[in-house]
């Protein structure tokens, strides 16, 4: 745990304060940022693929047009020029949604804290994947729940796992999953595995929260249903722009029926009154134009798809002998576990001194697990990059493994 | 309380969300919206004020110039070059602040939600002016604090009121105020009683949560000193551009010690990762030019300090056997008190059949006192609207009074 300085307030923080801890490797990502690292850590998207003149063109048009409307006050729920067309982003995805049960967030990590804020009590059980989205873990965790790990493998969720837990007694308040191209893992669950999972919670009554920021990264094959689809009752979805447009605009939301969608729009205003109708009317542009996002979209898939495939053969090329890896079908991540014998939160300081970043896998679980495994991201830096840094990484991991078997390992 | 559809999550909500219930007068609110109703009750800045073409040019620059930040995301903190325009903002009330100690947030709203978060376990108790800004009312709220309300007059909280509290034992985890030109009640705590405030405070170890979203709007007179300025180990700061520039870009910010920055770093990203880096951008380059935004900043008080004299003369000839009310010497907000057999609440609807709106003093208080006072708010209307506005409420309050009378009241 990182050092706070001596603190005078110690005594009057909260209790959940006490779960808001600086992780560990917060000092080592710093130096990772610095250029001559290549960092596989972050889950950047590739933002210099957007067309710089129409953004900018975009701006202007919002704050000429709409001037007076973009630098006021919001209201809670978000425009409903916007939240039309998050309901049409949804429709790709054979999500059927009404504006209405639409509310805009600061991104989907705000809707995760707004879900977590109006659902969890201390104690309660919130069941998630292990590996799990870390700013989720963070997010949930603010409330004080216990988690309860439901393990993956390529399907996904392993939902009989969750289904033994509730035979044991377990009463989970939610379940949440990322279901497409997953953060860590980079696995989508199979079709079979959803109908399973929303049949099981529906005979439970226990709300999914289905977390979708990359669904339509797909670099190949058919899209499974998404969850809200199989059961619009009992699950509460979650979008994003940061992926398909730009985090910078902060632009995410939750679609839920209408008692929580109430419930949410005021613990949104009581969190931050409401999100910036400038970057809201800027993203409801964006998305009007039909051939420009699509044709950006397409773009982005493209270079996602070229970048997964150097990962992946790279790691073949470099890690074969010492790591297995997941092979996501689009995304970010690829998920990597090494020896049981290595400590990638150990190593990463190494790492990092040979120039390559990556995110050690216990960040990714409540419960300490991880320790062997590792997130790899593909979406921001370039090929060469990409080729160079699990180079460096296969070498580091050669020299561990050498030095290993040198200590008789 | 507004109903709230059926609801098949209804007992899976947290025990915090019980709290989280819709205003009663959030209908009457909407139709107040409309054109030809006089709103006197919402807090909007009279953002016609800026210059359009700048403001644009400032989003032409910021995309152009730093397209790839602009878009993608950023530091939980906040960027730097943004935090050192707010330190520079801060001096012009004489606060002096490091930009490490400043956390960037969505406007102050997020600030007081990190706050609450960071420090109140239910059942805390916090100190609060009576009347409070009613969204830190919700926003701590969520946190199901006790509030420990403490009176106001002319002079701003009466710290002998908190003192004797203190006497009976009631332990505070922070005091709240808002100490210039004060959200609802326009008044502003004088330099007598920040002091007794601050030594009162830092002899009980209570720390102060100074909220300023108003000092730089001042109309007359000479600021009184910032309680930070006064004891800065024991205050936490909280800052906003909402007021000075624009909410639609939703900058605001919290000026704290290393131990809570860093804490209130970790719930900021759990709460929403980062705030936008477009709008930060701005932001910064808003403040970058100080003719610009002096001149802006010096048209918008003098719109204020005219509207603010329009609406007094208005009162003074309207509502003169009716009523009472403040004098703000700044900000946007009148506070009104009617005969106690008035309910401002009830009256509301007629009001607004009237065409003219009211925010009902109950929505400022933590215990149901109020109901005999209403917020006038003068920064938005322009000046006939004030007078047209004041007018009907004058005409409403005569006829409530005749027919109180008529009635042998």
């Amino acid at each position: 745990m990182a050092e706070f300085s001596i603190d005078r307030f110690v005594d009057r923080y909260a209790a959940r304060a006490a779960g808001m801890t600086a992780s560990e490797v917060r000092a080592l990502f710093a130096v990772a940022s610095r250029p001559e690292v290549i960092s596989l850590a972050g889950g950047m998207p590739f933002v210099q693929a957007l067309p710089e003149e129409q953004v900018t063109a975009i701006a202007r048009t919002v704050l000429e047009e709409h001037g007076d409307v973009a630098l006021q006050y919001g209201g809670g729920q978000g425009s409903i020029g916007l939240r039309e067309r998050l309901v049409m982003l949804m429709a790709e995805e054979d999500v059927n949604a009404d504006p209405d049960d639409v509310v805009v967030t600061a991104g989907a990590q705000q809707a995760l804290d707004l879900v977590g804020k109006l659902f969890i009590d201390p104690g309660d059980v919130i069941a998630v994947e292990a590996p799990a989205y870390v700013g989720a873990l963070t997010a949930f965790g603010a409330y004080q729940p216990r988690f309860l790990p439901i393990e993956i493998d390529d399907d996904g969720m392993l939902v009989e796992q969750l289904e033994q837990a509730l035979l044991r007694g377990e009463r989970p308040t939610f379940v949440y999953t990322v279901p497409n191209f997953g953060n860590p893992a980079g696995v989508t669950m199979s079709a079979d595995r959803r109908r399973q999972l929303v049949a099981l919670c529906r005979e439970a009554s226990i709300p999914i929260v289905e977390d979708n920021p990359y669904g339509l990264l797909r670099f190949e094959g058919e899209p499974e249903p998404c969850l809200r689809t199989l059961d619009p009752e009992n699950v509460i979805y979650l979008g994003t722009v940061s992926k398909t447009f730009s985090p910078g605009v902060r632009v995410g939301w939750a679609l839920a029926e209408q008692s929580v969608v109430q419930r949410l729009v005021l613990a949104k205003e009581a969190a931050d009154l409401c999100s910036s109708n400038l970057t809201m009317l800027m993203t409801e542009h964006w998305f009007s134009d039909e051939a420009r996002w699509r044709g950006t979209l397409t773009g982005l898939v493209d270079t996602y798809r070229s970048r997964r495939d150097v990962m992946l053969d790279a790691l073949e090329e470099h890690l074969a002998t010492e790591a297995t890896w997941t092979h996501p079908g689009g995304g970010f991540y690829v998920w990597v576990t090494v020896p049981d014998w290595l400590d990638t939160k150990a190593l990463l300081a190494a790492a990092v001194e040979r120039q390559v970043a990556y995110v050690p896998g216990t960040a990714f679980y409540p419960d300490g697990r991880g320790a062997n495994q590792m997130r790899l991201a593909f979406c921001y830096p370039t090929e060469d990059r990409i080729r160079d840094g699990i180079s460096l990484l296969g070498a580091l991991l050669h020299d561990e493994a050498e030095l290993y078997r040198s200590l008789g390992g």
